[in-house]
């Protein structure tokens, strides 16, 4: 839509500064940070769970969980042994940076090695504000088709890592990895891709690693 | 995001303006037409395939397909038999009334019986867009999740008739459809619920017949 251009650009500027102030506040703390996206249902909250569990005696999370209107991915996320705060957005599609840093307010960032931004499912307008976290998470599954990175480009360009999730049903759906492949690597060549379950814990202990290894350069460069 | 709300307001005026429009179009044809809505990867354009396949013989279909860069949605209705006008967004993550306006003067709509508006994948923002068409229908799929209806009320509570597809999967995830039923029934209480597979076809004549009906409507109110 044409015109809504002026506008957009006009508050993701704005958005942008914001950006900028939380990633020095998270950087001072040392912290890894990650904005994770997806479209609805493709399991975020879920790997939150799994994380704080997995990582319970290494590390120490803290979680930001994003969402229209409810609180139970929070709810999930402290009952698993985070830190969590919840943003509720109303009607806005997708978290910005002003909301997260109203939330890194209400956290105790010293006491914490990573922190966790889950966003609102959305696969396209959460795309486009930073919110000033050192990485951008894409978590795809299954379900959802091998096609997905060829309709939502913008979100599979830019990010650091992708998590395949719910490969426990490819034997039940109709998936071509091969081809899911093929359309990440056409948009971001040397995208980590790591295919796991969180229902049956398969592929998560190198979910882990890759946590720690970011956790650890976050400490070195404080 | 409170500062968005005053622009967001007057694109929606101008394009209920359109919706109307698009409106008295279709209804001068008496042409039934529905604004199929779900998060990425449910199952819509597969739905419109199935629908295109099953109704051969008794209904010709017109389809408009949104998508933010690819016509493979597109290509897919027509390999089906339906009339297919493509529409790419761009980096939108919505149809509005004026992009679907401009499809209907590509469409011979003398020539059709009911018209399939597939939207762009996302459960938030094409909720607060009406198209014109006559009924909104929003799919929802056995892997996003029971929680769905709770976290995406707007589009829940909008829309004319609820498809959950991939019920074939029910065995292999941990979905409870009491809870899903709840959620919706508290939103939108008399809204009816069709569970499908478009992979079994499993649903598919109760899904079938609910459009006959609409399409019969749409040419006695003609």
């Amino acid at each position: 839509m044409t015109r809504r251009v002026p506008v957009v650009e006009k508050i993701t500027k704005a958005n942008d500064r914001l950006a900028d102030a939380n990633r020095a506040l998270l950087a001072q703390h040392g912290l890894a940070s990650l904005n994770l996206m997806s479209s609805p249902g493709a399991g975020k909250t879920t790997l939150v769970e799994k994380t704080v569990a997995g990582l319970t005696g290494r590390y120490r999370l803290g979680v930001v969980e994003g969402d229209m209107v409810t609180s139970l991915d929070a709810d999930r996320a402290a009952a698993a042994g985070a830190v969590s705060v919840q943003i509720n957005t109303g009607g806005s599609c997708h978290l910005d940076a002003g909301m997260v840093g109203d939330a890194l307010a209400q956290l105790p960032l010293g006491e914490i090695d990573l922190l966790f931004v889950e966003n609102v499912g959305n696969l396209i307008c959460p795309a486009s504000f930073d919110l000033g976290t050192e990485a951008k998470v894409v978590m795809a599954s299954v379900p959802e088709g091998d096609d997905k990175p060829f309709k939502y480009p913008t979100m599979y360009r830019g990010v650091d890592v992708l998590l395949l999730n719910k490969v426990d049903l490819i034997p039940h759906v109709s998936f071509d990895l091969d081809r899911f492949r093929q359309g990440v690597e056409a948009l971001n060549e040397d995208l980590t891709v790591l295919p796991l379950s969180c229902q049956t814990g398969e592929g998560l202990e190198a979910w882990f690693d890759w946590i720690a290894g970011r956790i650890e350069r976050a400490r070195a460069a404080s």
